[in-house]
């Protein structure tokens, strides 16, 4: 069989680019730095969307519709947050065939338009606190792009809270990076991931605290899958945002911010792909089991069909491949490439002996299944490949994470995979010279693996790695 | 009680500002012609998305993500799209610090962009009908904007179709037209639309057909609904979209596409809204029952929360207000505001005689339901009312649409509602006269109301009116 992807051991990179093109999820877009996301790939996006979505609401955030288009002057009013977004921002100078009075930007983020307006709706204690969140598009005007990993424009949510205290923002950060976030990515992606803190030097720009999620690619590099925010009260300052408290006394409120991306894609893709192509676990797949007529040959097509309704009754997201024009090897290629979790593959031969033939896409492996066990052997294979994908990924994470005790062990585990290594023996001024060699300090953790309140704890733990 | 809004009769636009306003759906944004879709009208757009989604999926189109940023040279490559379009384009001239080359538009619509990628996907007939579906936002620079009904940002989906030939193309655009658009409306919406054919003069801008919805308004006044254009081989050619045919011939492709918006938000509050607010159909609204706590009193609440249960577990979309903190007054006028449809007070006195008070927004009528009996009673109301605002809507467009004869008499009957009269009476030059005065042609359809093929048939009728 003719090579599709090229190996991830010769040239991850290529392999990447080779998966996103042939398992046909995205393309580069004409304007610098934008993507096309096809139906396989937007697919995987609303079964994120729709997953992350409950638990958003879950956690009591209500969605809604900001603007595209926020005034310059708005993200000047907070220093960092300004310094932070200015080099990446796109500015309309022209709208209506008139050059307009105040240029606008295209949102990067949208703190400063929230804060305008939760600073009107919050007025008393009573108020709060206010769980807000939008699923929508951003722009960043990045020098470097990927697709999914880093593009321009890209479709996310962001959640924006306002809250009478610190302590009650602090536990809402966290109530999302844990029961949102967390929770998600390990139990629907089967991705295992690093929770903890951003250091000073990788915090948002205008946080005070920012906790990260970090996941191991199958190539040692780190992707940071989702953030969370404690924005203090910078925010809440520079927008008036402030309430009336039971004791009445006018406070700022404390608020918080965080976000996960289609970026989520593109770990998804690294951190479960193989050299045949995408690997969905279960509970994300859109198409979940893979139902295929190996040729039109007497009753095969019609068992096919009925094959699907079956599944389709027992809950699974099925579809059906009936293209018999279309070379049986090269459809089997396809199926491979979009990683349908299960196929089943009806042929005459196996269909004489009364059955049809399993596939997994977790191990490549092939089983003949009697004909009227085919849903419950689907259903088995769905609920132990979603383990098998999250502890594969976990061992090799696992495998490849490396406690060392010097920062120069540390950049070199980070060659290829996350370095552990107590934070007092990097500091401030160790994550700066690991930075020079594109080695970055993914996240602080205290030894039992929890989140720190702050960087300045005793005793934690800092990953270093190489990251996307 | 006090006035909360501005009565219909007094100042019906005044009324639309201070529904919007006091039902918290949605405010104007910083920049000029934007808007804040507040939670209270996100989860209506929520609900709008996810049954369009379902009709237009079932249609076969699948879901993608184009870029927000179209370079301007696509929107040149067809004549009259540019035309139309280019007054109302916003430019994006600097990023990421510097001038742009070639400066970009934020996309008002995607026919340009969607054509440049299907002429890459298209290579075969067996590549056809390629049927594409996006949900996003566009923006156009509109002189005078109002919340939902004309916004300069506002989202809705677009759907990008090329067929292999004229009457695949024609029956698709209808497809779309009354499987996924009329149906919603009329069944979900509870909205009675007049659907037709736009004349020459109210085509969108590139297409060879453009059919609409036409729905009318408390105030007598037309609301276009949604549209569904046949685009001919215009962006066809103008994108070189070709294919080879069965025969082995090159062609070019023949391509649809069709739009609805936020806009049916505005068109959802002006159909059925009266001088207390909301009245939401059922099958639409996000919270189909709406439980009141009366006083903190005895086993009252205990038995709210068990109402709310039992409602929930019947599949009713429900919600418990327990804030005995606020009068109750004031509570049941928010509810009245935000159109829940039905209302279950839950008092101590009625609660005495084992029976809670059951509230039809659709007529205020409120009746004593014993507890047992109420998700029952519930069920029966949401079934019942969403009826009868249909057949309420039905009657008004009906008894406010007049059969004339002459193009003076139509104007005439456009001042309170739709005018009928035969397009021979009309044609192109009467309509520019009507157009004069502010009345429009919103469409032509035949004598026995289906669509026609063409504004040329022999029969045709005219609906004429004033629109938003």
């Amino acid at each position: 069989m003719a090579r599709v992807l090229t190996p991830q051991a010769e040239d991850f990179p290529r392999w990447y680019q080779d998966v996103v093109a042939k398992a046909e999820l995205a393309e580069p877009g004409p304007v610098r730095g934008s993507q096309v996301i096809r139906p396989v790939g937007y697919a995987i996006w609303e079964r994120m969307v729709s997953e992350m979505d409950a638990r958003i609401k879950a956690a009591g955030a209500e969605n809604v519709a900001f603007p595209l288009l926020i005034p310059e002057s708005y993200l000047r009013r907070e220093a960092q947050h300004v310094e932070g977004f200015s080099p990446e921002l796109a500015v309309v100078t022209y709208a209506g065939g008139k050059p307009l009075d105040e240029p606008v930007v295209i949102r990067p983020t949208s703190e400063t338009i929230f804060g305008e307006y939760m600073a009107k709706w919050v007025q008393s204690y009573r108020d709060l606190p206010l769980l807000l969140n939008q699923w929508c598009n951003v722009l960043r005007w990045e020098l470097r792009t990927r697709l999914f990993l880093r593009s321009a424009e890209f479709l996310w949510q962001e959640g924006h809270t306002a809250h009478a205290t610190q302590d009650d923002a602090r536990a809402y950060a966290r109530k999302i990076l844990h029961e949102a976030y967390e929770d998600f990515m390990v139990s629907v992606l089967a991705i295992p991931v690093t929770v903890g803190l951003k250091t000073v030097r990788e915090r948002f720009a205008g946080a005070t605290y920012t906790y990260t999620l970090e996941a191991m690619m199958r190539d040692g590099k780190a992707l940071q899958m989702g953030t969370s925010h404690e924005l203090g009260q910078n925010f809440a300052r520079a927008f008036e945002m402030d309430y009336l408290s039971a004791e009445g006394r006018r406070e700022y409120c404390w608020t918080t911010s965080w976000g996960s991306s289609t970026r989520m894609i593109g770990g998804l893709i690294m951190a479960h792909g193989d050299d045949n192509g995408l690997r969905l676990p279960p509970r994300l797949a859109p198409v979940q089991a893979w139902v295929m007529v190996v040729k039109d040959s007497e009753a095969v097509p019609a068992v096919a069909a009925k094959i699907r309704d079956a599944l389709r009754d027992a809950g699974v997201r099925v579809g059906l491949d009936d293209r018999v024009d279309i070379q049986f090897g090269r459809r089997a290629v396809d199926a491979e490439l979009r990683g349908y979790p299960v196929r089943i593959e009806v042929g005459p031969r196996d269909l004489k002996a009364g059955n049809v033939v399993l596939v997994r896409r977790f191990d490549g492996s092939k089983s003949p299944v009697p004909l009227g066990d085919a849903p419950a052997a689907v259903l088995a294979v769905l609920e132990a490949d979603q383990r098998a994908l999250y502890a594969e990924a976990l061992a090799r994470t696992e495998e490849r994470t490396e406690d060392v005790k010097t920062l120069a062990n540390a950049i070199e585990a980070a060659g290829v995979g996350f370095a552990r290594i107590p934070w007092a023996k990097v500091g401030p001024a160790g994550e700066a010279k690991a930075n020079e060699v594109s080695v970055t300090v993914r996240c602080l953790t205290r030894a039992d693996g929890s989140v720190p309140d702050s960087e300045d704890e005793k005793g934690l733990v800092a990953y270093l790695a190489r990251a996307y």
